[in-house]
């Protein structure tokens, strides 16, 4: 059985009308699963929306059910923390595609209800995911967004944001993000997704019908990912050489500690992640270009934008290295739009924007004190 | 069956004593795959032992019998090039591990000669490699090489060689190497090593028992290499977002251009090498580390050392980084030892190495020829 995945209910509502999406297909009925924090003001002006990123959650700021462990950003969105819900109106939804409730893979295939979409769901964009949010924003009752902010695919989906809607966002702050996935970036996916295809329980992508999951697949594409969002540097600190079990290595068996904690990753990430999500939100990823419906020009995608921009990458982020953040940085300046830049030097990785970085969290906060004066909140 | 590799005999050397390996084991018989290129000279002071990579061969100068390409490095090593057949007699070996026609996985049993060692082939190290060079090089009379060129892990063969057995070894050219294998590259490894255990056809690496082979899972780890290998510009500049084919992508089904490439690596690569091996030799690489047995103190490797050292590194190189050349340039250094370092600029990344670099060919030609001279050939 397909033990790795709980059917938790989680907070969520339907559209009946459904969605159309990029690829000209429509989904029939929408769910968006969602959490909110703090208190909408009477004048509906405070409201923050939180992106996740590829394998994060709606449960931005408390204990997640599913795997009892703190919320994925709960250093920077809580009462008193820079994104203050004492203040602001603050809200995480699941992107579409996911597995924590929102509509994806998991979720009943339109033409027959008895069954799950599974590989048949429809190819989604980061413009999908966001028409779904701005759906659920709207059935909120909130006109303009105060923020969106996002690390990683969420800061994608701030672009997105910025680009699709850019009236109904005062703020937006894309952290450790690029404009499009690189050549690089879709390869490190396509093992992924190679790993997951080749695992015999995979079925095509029926493995849900079979009562079991590729599991094998899914953590191997979880341990790859997983180096790409650490620093050479964090590794070699956290690691470096040293052995599991044993002061010196003899056999094949012997384990380097480094192997074990990869390993470790990847079994515990299959018991939380949905293996055609995967496949479904990677692609998504892949897919992301915004300068392409400009025939190249990035700047062109942001002309006339009111939006105020902070944009933060991390020095040692290989996965989205700087070089990004600076050239939507440019983009942005070359259509005179209100933008701040900081790479706040780290030796993490990508996984910085998720952890302890004291610089970047009083950019943020300094970022977001500055937008709520110039809004009037 | 295992259609994937040939059973071309292979030019070779049994050595009926076997060899003594670093893990204490004894392997009661070696065969070495070897192939030679020119003439020993009557002082045979003239040959040049070449090392190949993780996944090289004895093919380095010639058409491979197995795949039909050119030899590896065919471009450094013939009549006129910088490692002139016409002047040094060139020796090269397929590696301990291998299975190309040296001991390794695939070879006979030696408890049982009717089944192959498959997984339980000892674990082997690069000094254990090194070893069976050395036997081979005095069946061949030669008591001191004029020279060791290789890699990436023939880098890894020449600082062994260098070492080991500092007094036969007049020069040293260690390419794009490293004096260690880095938690990065042992995680990229232990990747590859996952997926080929995850593979359904592995049967705990007694695959050839069941007349198959985990082709899927090798190919991944293959992939998983190959972007290791190159560059993000190299590959931008080769794929960037291109479409394999069609101008837009609608379906999940449609690939980027990159995607079919890599999958391309993946799949040839099954059809030349064995998966045994790749795990052996991959875990010799892993277990790579020349300061170890010095307490740390790398340039105690290097002391009293006469040989000169060419050692060459490539900016693009993010697997073996320039810094990990130029560490060892420093503890050569430290010892003062005869020490040119060269970092060349390139943007192809760690597969560079067997690329066209004109500088690092003119760099390696004229080192050679400042050596001969000194060594008066």
């Amino acid at each position: 059985m397909d033990q790795s995945l709980t059917d938790n209910l989680h907070e969520s509502v339907t559209f009946p009308d459904g969605l159309a999406l990029d690829c000209g297909r429509q989904l029939r009925r929408l769910t968006v699963a969602y959490r909110t924090y703090g208190h909408l003001n009477a004048a509906r002006s405070n409201a923050i929306m939180i992106c996740h990123a590829l394998t994060g959650d709606q449960y931005v700021a408390e204990t997640n059910p599913e795997t009892g462990k703190p919320g994925w950003w709960e250093r920077l969105v809580g009462p008193g923390r820079p994104v203050d819900t004492n203040k602001f109106f603050v809200i995480c939804s699941n992107v579409l595609g996911g597995c924590m409730g929102t509509t994806g893979p998991r979720s009943p295939h339109d033409e027959d209800p008895e069954a799950l979409w599974g590989t048949d769901f429809p190819t989604i964009t980061i413009n999908d995911m966001v028409r779904a949010q701005k759906r659920l924003v709207e059935h909120l009752g909130i006109t303009k967004l105060f923020a969106v902010i996002g690390g990683s695919m969420g800061g994608m989906q701030v672009l997105a944001w910025a680009t699709m809607y850019p009236d109904c966002v005062f703020a937006a702050v894309p952290v450790a993000a690029a404009a499009y996935h690189s050549a690089q970036n879709i390869a490190f996916h396509e093992i992924g997704r190679q790993a997951i295809a080749a695992d015999p329980s995979f079925h095509g992508g029926r493995y849900w019908a079979e009562g079991v999951s590729p599991e094998r697949g899914l953590a191997v594409a979880r341990m790859t990912a997983h180096i790409t969002y650490v620093s050479e540097a964090a590794l070699t600190r956290k690691f470096g050489r040293k052995l599991q079990d044993a002061a010196t290595l003899s056999e094949l068996g012997d384990r380097f500690a480094v192997e074990s904690y990869l390993e470790y990753q990847g079994s515990s990430f299959v018991r939380r992640f949905d293996a055609n999500s995967y496949l479904t939100i990677t692609r998504a990823m892949d897919l992301f270009d915004l300068a392409a419906p400009h025939e190249g020009r990035l700047a062109d995608a942001f002309a006339g934008s009111k939006t105020r921009f902070l944009l933060v990458s991390f020095s040692s982020d290989w996965l989205f290295p700087t070089a990004q953040s600076r050239a939507i940085a440019w983009a942005l300046n070359a259509v005179a739009a209100n933008v701040s830049f900081m790479e706040v030097k780290s030796d993490k990785g990508h996984d910085a924007f998720l952890l302890d970085e004291p610089d970047f969290h009083r950019s943020l906060s300094g970022f977001i004190a500055g937008c709520a004066e110039h809004a009037g909140l």
